[in-house]
């Protein structure tokens, strides 16, 4: 684990809770690359990389735009997009098929153990999503999370996808917490982690495939911690 | 050229003026690509596609966040991660040749004979781009296209990005024309359309690549106007 700047572990960091974000942070959308690739042989890379690419489109020029529609909607949409891209025929079943897989993403390796961990230590812990509160259930249930459902919490509360402010602010009132600095927020998508950092939100960064540094694009919202393995999460609070 | 719903070519239109989209709109980004291909053999590819995501996805989570940040250093911060990924070391000589790179792209064929044309028609054209005025200015300079230098807009007036309402609105504070409807909005990214399409413009998307149909994401926003070609333009102005 590094800690930037000012935030160590020595200080009193006092947390009240740690939000995790869902997609690519605690499920693996890897597991939806293989899936995709069972579906249609030879394109499975593709379908995954352009749907990853068009969901975080859609749901950002709808949040610039103002005009909302549920990430079941959009993520719909991203698979029809990828699969006339990657030259299939489009079909409802072809839809359905795919959608299906998104809905029972596997969790990284070290998600169950990590989870249940913090559960023994008292940590409250708690999801915050793009996805709907229909689809994080799917993938909770699935998995056996140790996780209260009124901890797992969807941004279409509040009917704006992160990065916006909105969406942060909806995690924390559904938490019934006052202090934006007494969560731990942790994401492993970029953006996500710069809109949770200029929120005000104490922010980790999982960083499971190395990339060298964060994010050029992103300088002056640099989490106050950056982790390589989920595990590392519990130091803080041990 | 296909019209979509009510607006045809029968109908008075009557536009004051075209506004185009600058990247991939006008100019060719696989001019990059093959660019980049040059200075990092076996990588142009990769590295074009992650610096256009990486623009993309900088620019709309800025504009979430309210921290803009020009196109330029976001082209560069773009350039930066995407070498790294690709596992070039980083050097600014290397960031720097590949932004001057993005500074000389190419026009697409059909550009230069088309403005030259709507200028003989009397047409007034215009450019609207995230770009910045000099990195606009460095493109038009080199290919000579028929532009007068006042209408050649970029949002860093209005430091918002498209799709961003403000961005749109500033393009029309700047040409001095006040009804929406009376501007013809060309481009070839689908949240650009989306974006115009939302603030009030009438919109026609450029399909170079025949892709089967307007983006699934965005089929609120659907344009008038459907060109396979940048000369189907002119039809409507004939």
């Amino acid at each position: 684990m590094q800690t930037n700047g000012s935030s160590s572990k020595g200080e009193d960091l006092n947390f009240e809770a740690i939000i995790f974000d869902a997609y690519g942070t605690l499920f693996d959308l890897d597991s939806f690359q293989s899936e995709a690739e069972r579906i249609h042989r030879g394109k499975g890379k593709e379908i995954s990389q352009v749907v990853r690419q068009k969901q975080v489109e859609f749901t950002m020029t709808r949040d610039i735009i103002g005009k909302y529609v549920n990430f079941e909607v959009l993520t719909r949409n991203a698979i029809e997009f990828a699969i006339k891209k990657a030259g299939v025929r489009r079909t409802d079943t072809a839809v359905e098929k795919l959608y299906s897989k998104f809905l029972s993403l596997k969790p990284f390796k070290d998600v169950v153990p990590v989870l249940s961990d913090l559960d023994e230590l008292g940590v409250r812990v708690a999801i915050l999503s793009n996805g709907t509160q229909a689809m994080l259930d799917k993938l909770i249930e699935r998995t056996g999370l140790a996780l209260l459902s009124e901890d797992v919490i969807s941004v279409d509360g509040a009917k704006a996808y992160k990065p916006n402010a909105k969406a942060y602010r909806h995690g924390l009132d559904e938490l019934g917490i006052f202090e934006k600095e007494r969560i731990l927020y942790v994401s492993a998508n970029p953006w996500d982690v710069a809109g949770a950092r200029a929120f005000g939100f104490k922010v980790g960064w999982i960083n499971r495939t190395k990339q060298p540094l964060f994010d050029e694009g992103y300088y002056e919202f640099r989490p106050e911690f950056e982790f390589s393995r989920l595990d590392q999460v519990k130091e803080l609070f041990e």
